[in-house]
């Protein structure tokens, strides 16, 4: 058994009635958040954080990214997506080597732990390796193995559908619950109807649901129409893609029956508002998604489109790019921009009994330090978080009760070699990747 | 005489040819960079900075904003701009005080230093209190007392368009030239048409610009049309607003015909992209101003619209909303807008021998450690800047050859006292401000 008090903290407790308490202790122990307010007479503390001029508040959920590309963070700048893709991502990809991705992911988790993410639902190649990194960093995360499925495209590596579900065979739910797996089948402009329909079937059989990206642009949009005769996620709809609840990434160019297909059949949407602003791809339509019922959460999508991973900067987006462009400045206040960054996250990633402070809840939670010039005063504590704070502000983070990172030091990774070994990696990349695809086709 | 070597930085100079070198050093003489690459063999530094893993680039020019807003920050969120004025700002600006001015534009200055700006454009009251903070923390500013010249709008406080041309008579180039001024008219649509002549009158004799709020809202441009049958940047034009270089901030909606008014008139125009979404205003068309040979510069606005003062925030948002709004994600690269929040500000603000690392400039730089998770690897520096980097990155800023901010410490001001100062302060206001005011008519 292990116990860890927080003293003197102001608690964000993101509960039902959003109530903000002031100076209090958090009482866990092993895994679970077990006090709220005063510790049990009883409880003895092996670790006394003292969280005084800090607020403590659930752990962001980064709900799409493709963490190992941190690798080519910088390396396609300022192009649209399909030259993105095609001069790009997939050029530099061609180079990358299967232990590449362990580094790459543990770059992202030095990265993402210091911004306050305590897991995330990662959509790559050789997910062995990311799960390596999750077991060592202390991380959640919801991991599906990207397949592409198409008939242009050539897999990484050996990744076959076999391949993937017997990944999800042994993983999910592995690292004492930390690691939860999807299947990855990439997006239906991609993969092909039958590798869809294969995935879906094998989804089912494994009880899992499937990461897919769906409807990123009017073109993809139009040629699913022309091919199908039904839009993106009809068309996964009708594959059954969406049998168990699933992850819906970035969903931009969806219509009115997209929408309610989205809402009955659970799919969560994962918006990455800073990775669309980036790409010129419009974005998300938060807002009317949840007006309908849609559960919606928050993603960063991978660092080569971001470019960091940085949920804080993400949830600011989220909110300032809804008031934008629906031109109401009164749409997603702070509590509500909060929630989907931390809340909705861990229940689209099917960590259902955390993203709040309450007692029985997983002990999931970060403290960012107020004390700072650029969040005094406190008016509103929401929102000096949501639109002043930065990561830097982030001081603990705690994922399952354990101490990730403890007045900005992180515990369980080697920062210094990781980075040393992570920039190596990315240079030989772009340095040994050549020509050109012609992959993306939108 | 004083002099300061860094050594080992690499250096994005910014000059006409966008040079970057790698591992240089940077020789200043009291207020001056005497060299970059090998200081000359004579020269003794005072002070050796070691910049290994930071990267030397020209420090923020925040060409808009009222530094003393800080104390209101949060204090009126999710509001549209009306609504944000008449409920939330001048209802809370009726408990000003002077000496409040003081401690609220020195919280700014503490979080400005600490996110690399060596420079602003403040618009605000009682700016004589403004000044004592420029002296004090050696940072550079130009200074405009904001005057409602109102039909219906109490002046704050003493203030009068006389009181207000003393100002600039006494304070201009001082604190060795490190403050500048511009008188401040308000705006078209709170200033009466006699007192902005007089303004425009009393600029010219003294050989100054205004600063002033321009075309916010569609609303103050209809207004402007049936009121003076022309757009408020004509109006102002003809009342000889224009006739010294000024800064126009914000000049949302403008037409092609204020667009020729503000490139032939050398106008500054100040956008404030953070502010604008927030607030949900739409934003200045930057890529077309650019293109149209107007002068476009950054700024941050005040607290209580943006919520912070991180222009390093300002210039991402500025890059990635002139891609969204456009549908290209080409425009704006980030070279360009590393130009924009740091030469075009100085440009904009009189500060014509700064914003750029050569020889024989004003020492103003900022001093970027990238030797961090979000920052690896480097396959384009200015990227990771300007879409990656955050305010604490920022290790060290010089102000004419002044260390202001050392290995993240602030050299002139005492953060302590001045947090608490500031929030008690920013607490009082909310506290003693009652009704509301009806002063924003659109």
């Amino acid at each position: 058994m292990s116990t860890l008090l927080l003293k003197h903290a102001a608690v964000l407790t993101l509960n039902a009635e959003n109530t903000i308490l002031e100076s209090s202790s958090i009482a866990i122990q092993d895994e679970k958040i077990i006090a709220i307010g005063e510790p049990p007479r009883e409880f003895v503390a092996d670790e006394i954080i003292d969280a005084q001029h800090h607020v403590a508040l659930p752990g962001f959920f980064n709900a799409h990214t493709h963490a190992a590309m941190t690798l080519l963070r910088g390396s396609a700048e300022d192009l649209p997506l399909d030259r993105w893709f095609n001069e790009g991502i997939w050029r530099t990809e061609s180079a990358l080597q299967e232990e590449d991705v362990y580094w790459g992911v543990a770059l992202a988790a030095c990265e993402m732990l210091r911004s306050g993410t305590v897991a995330f639902a990662d959509h790559y190649f050789y997910m062995h390796n990311v799960a390596r990194v999750v077991q060592e960093s202390g991380m959640k995360a919801l991991l599906a193995w990207c397949v592409f499925g198409s008939d242009f495209a050539k897999e990484m590596g050996p990744t076959t559908l076999e391949l993937t579900s017997d990944f999800v065979a042994e993983f999910q739910n592995s690292a004492g619950g930390r690691i939860k797996t999807m299947l990855g089948p990439h997006s239906p402009y991609i993969s092909t109807e039958r590798s869809l329909r294969d995935a879906a079937n094998v989804a089912r059989k494994l009880n899992v649901g499937c990461h897919i990206h769906v409807s990123e642009s009017q073109a993809q949009v139009d040629n699913s129409y022309k091919q199908f005769g039904k839009s993106p996620v009809a068309y996964l709809n009708e594959l059954g893609i969406f049998d168990n609840p699933s992850i819906a990434a970035h969903a931009i160019y969806v219509n009115e029956d997209d929408i309610e297909i989205l809402r009955a059949k659970k799919v969560s949407v994962a918006a990455c508002p800073k990775t669309h602003l980036k790409l010129a791809m419009q974005t998300t339509r938060i807002v009317d998604l949840l007006n309908a019922g849609v559960h919606v959460a928050l993603g960063t999508d991978g660092a080569a489109s971001n470019n960091n991973l940085d949920m804080l900067e993400v949830m600011r987006l989220a909110a300032l790019l809804q008031k934008h462009d629906s031109g109401d400045a009164t749409v997603l206040p702070s509590m509500e921009a909060l929630r989907l960054a931390t809340q909705h996250g861990a229940r689209a990633m099917g960590f259902n009994n955390s993203g709040v402070l309450q007692v029985d809840a997983d002990a999931d939670l970060i403290l960012l330090d107020m004390d700072k010039p650029h969040l005094v005063p406190r008016h509103n504590l929401a929102a000096n978080i949501v639109h002043s704070a930065r990561a830097s502000d982030v001081n603990y983070v705690i994922v399952n009760g354990k101490v990730l990172l403890r007045q900005g030091e992180l515990t369980t990774l080697d920062e210094e070699k990781i980075m040393r070994e992570a920039e190596a990696r990315g240079l030989r990349m772009a340095r040994s990747a050549q020509g050109q695809t012609q992959m993306y086709k939108g």
